[in-house]
């Protein structure tokens, strides 16, 4: 595993209403931008290392490539006016691969394509950050009632399941009531669903809303709760660095590993209680 | 949980050696259609239900829509020419989102942007379908041979990360050696990375591996697999509906719930030999 693999993170980790400081460790986690020939073509989100093997084995996933032979050259970017060179490359193709540039850029146009992934026209965290100001919602939630969110799903008689086939979204009310529930395939997606019922039914920004998810959270879970106006966003594993800087950025309360009677807070710990 | 959640999915299931017909139930997985103003905008993988739902969550994420004041009307399509109207939802913009359509559309030329989802251009599986043909490779691997990978992966010093941040791809040779490893916050970019460091050596396709992943093999798993070449993938954990479908059409053998001396066979179980 590499150095860079990891991050070190100031929590607050919570335990039976016992409230102590701590250090743990966050996937790190940031965007590189992919370019064709100087052409900006794809940001993808990812852990930095092994980033021209990365962009290669995601040019043939998207047919850009078909074989070898039309790889020409993978560099880091050189362009001294680049914030962070580290974080782009740059792909020249070769042979038919080449030739047929104009068409690969004109077919992204046609149909384009993403896993909801919230990251579409953006390049930088810093042009999210300028979207607005941070959520500023003052209401707090004690531990304990944090800790009993995992119980409600299941009396509603939603297991969140971890080692089959679906991630879960589940919205709660402030005073803890469950307000909606979403199983899918993409974490992405249950997010999107509980979140797109309620704008459906006018109720947006979701201020007196927390947003408890199945798995990990990742930048574009984190965007997508900002976006929604929801203050406090729990999960049951662990958040990514970048997931953790964009909830300090945003004013996300975020909170990861909430299992059994115990859970960490990364960003924003005030909404927290101990009680 | 809605009953088109799961598809019922018949499976080798191989346990010390003991081979066994069953029926598991995997997540549904399914393309979903998201056309603006009956223009198609984006594809997302999605389990079935809730579908309005997520296109509103996802153009609020994509920042189509702002406020709910922007969102006009949902509808599944209407189109008798639509092979799969269920699987497609056209959403018409009010108010201000109304005036900007052009220059979504716009903006999404200038820079497009996803999570390595592998569906970029592509509408529906059958479209990937004549691709090519299927894979052919008829080396066979020993059940005992399947369920000694995480085991080599422990003896490289790589262990497989469940609850923390990472998702890993390992790839190994037809012997059994360990030949890549990579590990991500993405679990695209994990198998992006080791595919494409093989195909920087110009060793693709891959007809002598086998790729190991950890979590889950969606759709867009499979597809990476089948267009590195390589005949055989193996999961920690579930497959999805869509991912056992595509492996079943390219001819990749399937593997899921790789655990302890026990996993289940999805697809083409003729190149795992029980011994």
């Amino acid at each position: 595993m590499k150095p860079d693999s990891f991050r070190r993170v100031d929590i607050t980790r919570v335990s039976d209403s016992e409230r102590t400081s701590n250090v743990d460790r966050a996937a790190t986690e940031e965007p590189l931008e992919i370019r064709l020939h100087d052409r900006p073509f794809a940001v993808v989100m990812r852990t930095p290392g092994a980033d021209r093997e990365l962009a290669a084995g995601f040019l043939l996933s998207e047919r850009v490539l078909r074989t070898p032979d039309d790889l020409g050259t993978i560099a880091y970017c050189t362009d001294p006016a680049a914030d962070h060179p580290e974080n782009i490359v740059n792909v020249t193709l070769a042979g038919n691969a080449a030739a047929e540039l104009d068409r690969v850029f004109a077919a992204r146009r046609n149909v384009t394509t993403n896993a909801s992934c919230g990251m579409c026209g953006r390049l930088t965290i810093e042009s999210l950050r300028v979207d607005g100001p941070p959520i500023s919602s003052d209401w707090t939630i004690s531990s304990s009632g944090i800790v009993a969110i995992p119980d409600r799903l299941r009396e509603a008689q939603v297991v969140f399941d971890q080692t089959g086939g679906l991630h879960a979204a589940g919205l709660f009310s402030r005073d803890g009531q469950l307000e909606g529930i979403a199983e899918d395939v993409g974490r992405h997606n249950a997010v999107d669903k509980v979140v797109g019922r309620l704008l459906m039914q006018d109720q947006l920004p979701l201020s007196d809303h927390l947003l408890f998810v199945s798995g990990r959270t990742s930048f574009e879970i984190v965007q997508k709760a900002f976006l929604a106006g929801i203050p406090i966003l729990a999960a049951v594993s662990a958040p990514s660095s970048l997931a953790i800087e964009l909830a300090e950025a945003c004013g996300v309360t975020l909170i990861g590993f909430l299992r059994g009677r115990s859970f960490n807070i990364y960003a924003c710990p005030d909404r927290i209680v101990t009680s």
